[in-house]
């Protein structure tokens, strides 16, 4: 932690901040400018950041220096990334994988449909929501528990492993029992309790960055659950909120080569959320994969048009395999490959 | 809902959304412009939402008429305001009332020490953390149960009602033994499980806008809480996130008079979380009663630099008379009065 | 400025930029963290700024430590604040004002009613653009020289000064004739040309926040204005872009406490244009006073249904008085006094 | 114009906006909803718009439907692209192009340098900076119209047309006598005499969006010069203002396909000045092309540790040509065709 001083600040001010910061076992290295002076407190830094430094007398501003992710960044491992494997498929490195499926698990039918184009079409894992965070009560809450059922049976005849929501720490059992990949949505991105048990259940997490979170809070967020022992993290960014009123939210697609720089965990883009219309989702996935994104989660289903939820920006069904080539065609570019499994 | 069609949409396509908009039961009134025609679907909101009709051909773009919020909003109770009561405390309608004490219960001594001043000074309720939602798993996270305990230990000495948050909906049952009022934290705003439970639970409920919650989220979330049957909702401005780097958040003091149009539920402003520093709170808390607020909540602490969290914002306990005065004065301007108990 | 080395930055990397930070006669100073070494370049800003060290070998990122503006800042003028006198009428300081008119100079019969009703409740300026800044091409854009022609009659008339709008840099000497302050609109903020032009002029100037302009960079572009020689400037604040889309901009009240510990200079608020339309107006204006700003700027029009620009958020010109009497009321909690002249 | 009333308007409220739209030539449409009545003004813009009917008594809210531009429609083209040629090379439809140079014009030797490597390369245009907006009055300005002369000596020396910025109208004659493309910066997307000016002179405009501006505006600003008669508009996405500290500014993809959507205007993407720094410009150049981008505009430089400005995000000279290859691929993917002339 650096504190700078404020122009004029005196001699005794800086004393006095300098025996707090000793005070907490932390050394004070003193560098005097012509107009300011800077204190860089070297030692524990949630020790520093408690003294609550910024409203001491003749302190201008704290500056902090060192991250405060550890588990979650690119120097923990060395620069070596983390390669999730998820029943055969990989994420991460040079592996890129393609997640699909319905928006919600509305009925056997359509979950089936969906499960059977996703897998003939060559995407690596199924997608589909049995809990729905909705902004209104009045608006579908998903299946539930019979919703987790059809993503089994889902499983169970393609053999794509199953990427599925928790919102409820209360739901944790049945969720672990059908999911392959525990899905953190944008809400529950800053769910402490959540983020912390997901971390002791050991299953891999997909975590969606907040409509408003930094890259930073998004790796502590990760970092709750690395700290628990799960190693298998995937971050999504996922959009976020803008003052551009023409889109739900601005798909921030700086997030994917900026977050290769800080972090070891694979990142994934969900462009259709953001979109909200189904002509702009190939463009965003053709972008996240040519910006080095290890991977895309997208809402496909057999017929939009009489989707329970969210149909105007779910892909075709017929469209998508046809969609998966160009979108590894964008991933080589970026020296990935899309495996078809 | 009204569909507004593209320029040049064919007559077919126009007799296509009108028979969907029919298929779901609502009934469809056409308005023809020069260039432009308009599709209003006249029904149940959210069967007409479900449709889809985002994507269909001819179709630009959806606008919503109604307001998706129903028991919030100032017509469903003809404009009468609720007053929320607690325990003889009034906030709401005319009443102005000032929430106060420490960020986090940290020790005995301290939590007594500002119940003590807070009473002394005239603040109508006491506040104080057990569980706290950290953005570090390093972090402190506040002292549980054990805070609780003390929490009622202030109560039992100085009278004060207490206003306290809860994160874990496994925690429920403790924090409504102790909590006059409930808090539901920014980062709680969209977790709906939580929202469903506690608007089971009846008590008096503090809800706080998230950090980039629109103010139609804000009242969709305490939507959730009226319809499970608790009236008692209060909502609490507590800053927004926005480019500006010089502050922490920024309060949104334009909610106050923009909510007073749309709900009859009392709005709390929270300044010391946005300003983050001692000196900005005073003047934030003065504007926030002046632009007509129903209550500040703020953090009042016996001596600052020793707080666990959060010291740097917190009001010293010696001034805190004085600024109580002043914020009197500034409700007054809006037409309330700060009842001192 | 800070240079913050990557963790594992090797001595041959910090060694070179050591050599850069001194090639351009700067002093390098070291300090060693557990993790991280920091170095300060202490010397001229804009000569370390221009080593281009962020892309530089073991170079994590750079912290700058002198804030950017030198004129503008509390320090320069040994916290002795800006008081900008008008023909008398004196802002900033304990110097409270209201500066109030119609938007646009519409005609000569409107422009006359809406000066004396101004004049009569009390307002120090008068306000009123004859060049108007439009989003649209086919919007009206202003009378021009003929509105400032009639505004010369109305002070003529009322004795109070004009403020009124300059955009384009040609129009400097007839706006000059007339104004007794230049506003620079949200738009022109960072109109350099504009800003040196009207420094050069020395007349009062009203600089208006950009859209989405930083406090520094608000700052800065006052910055252009008195390093030509014009130490009159007054800092406006009138609303910023956020996600919100309740309203048309975001009024920042925190702007107000946070630019008086950052600048001498006098703080206006201007709450007509964020909030778009005149319910908002008084609280907005009520809160920004209590804040501590040394004035607003309001639109008062005679008949606001027929005014041709922003009648909408317009003052009626029979309830202005009373509004002054409150506004009153609210400066001097904040220590200020509104002199009616 | 879409008239939203309140719920619970009366008769004669709705019969008083009726007359009001009636008295501007406009025809009004009611329809009558179970809660709510909206009435559709069928009838010029600019004149409904002006009616100033949001403070009126019983409305609600208005909704715009038709688009405030027009010459920039998609439409208004019948769905045809605009597809700009400068000295030969095309920008827009199925031709990508790509805009290289330094930041500044700071020397003969490295302008002739830049201008040679780039067009070695296979780039199509040359950039560089002769006035350069600059947030401090401190910093280098540019070198006037001595950079406009090295300008023409390195087009005279590589064939390449020469893209510059033009920030102050004074400077037209002597911008236009170099220029090939006249770029006018974020911070004057919305000088409106400049953009009148620009219109009128008639050469091909690279318009960059400002740091807040909506897409709407970029649009409306694009129409002021369309609407002099220049139809040689190109538009420029460089970054956008949001919370996210990691970024200078967050380069918004999304523009690409939804601008594709609403106009038939060439679209250019700056990944430099958002990025700040060269490793984050080929992954944000790759996303931008296969996201549907008619072109970039990036900066290169021979030696960026010695620019006067910006150097940390200029690509080197060596590795350009490499990026050059690339990007084809990237736009190749889109349906695009970099033509190295």
């Amino acid at each position: 932690m650096m504190i700078v001083m404020k122009e004029g600040a005196t001699e005794a001010q800086i004393a006095a901040v300098v025996k707090r910061v000793e005070a907490v076992g932390a050394h004070a290295h003193i560098s005097q400018g012509e107009l300011v002076t800077v204190i860089g407190a070297i030692g524990d830094r949630e020790h520093v950041a408690n003294l609550g430094l910024e409203g001491a007398p003749g302190v201008d501003h704290l500056v902090p220096i060192l991250k405060p992710y550890k588990l979650a960044s690119l120097q923990y491992r060395r620069d070596e990334r983390t390669i999730v494997e998820v029943d055969g498929r990989k994420i991460g490195g040079d592996h890129f994988a393609t997640i699909a499926g319905p928006c919600t698990v509305e009925s056997r039918e359509v979950m089936l449909d969906s499960a059977r184009a996703v897998k003939e079409a060559g995407a690596q894992l199924l997608r589909g929501g049995a809990y729905k965070p909705r902004t209104s009560p009045y608006s579908f809450q998903g299946l539930g528990e019979a919703g987790l059922r059809l993503l089994a049976e889902a499983r169970e005849e393609t053999g794509l492993p199953i990427v599925t929501e928790l919102m409820d720490v209360r739901d944790l059992e049945p969720v672990l029992e059908v999911a392959d990949v525990v899905q953190l949505g944008a809400r529950s991105m800053q769910n402490y309790t959540l983020l912390t048990e997901v971390g002791r259940a050991g299953k891999p997490v997909l975590l969606k960055r907040g409509l408003s979170a930094t890259l930073e809070e998004l790796l502590m967020a990760a970092e709750y659950v690395l700290k628990e022992g799960n190693p298998n993290v995937m971050l999504c960014e996922r959009g976020i909120r803008t003052y551009e009123p023409s889109y739900r939210f601005t798909l921030d697609l700086m997030a994917v080569p900026v977050l290769r720089e800080l972090t070891h965990l694979p990142i994934v883009v969900d462009p259709s959320h953001a979109a909200g219309r189904r002509s702009l989702v190939e463009p965003l996935s053709l972008a996240a994969a040519a910006a080095g994104a290890d991977g895309v989660i997208v809402e496909v289903h057999p017929c939009p048009e009489e989707a329970v939820c969210d149909g105007p920006q779910a892909l075709r069904a017929e469209q998508f395999a046809e969609y998966l080539r160009k979108l590894e065609a964008a991933a080589e570019l970026a020296g990935k490959q899309l495996e078809v499994v």
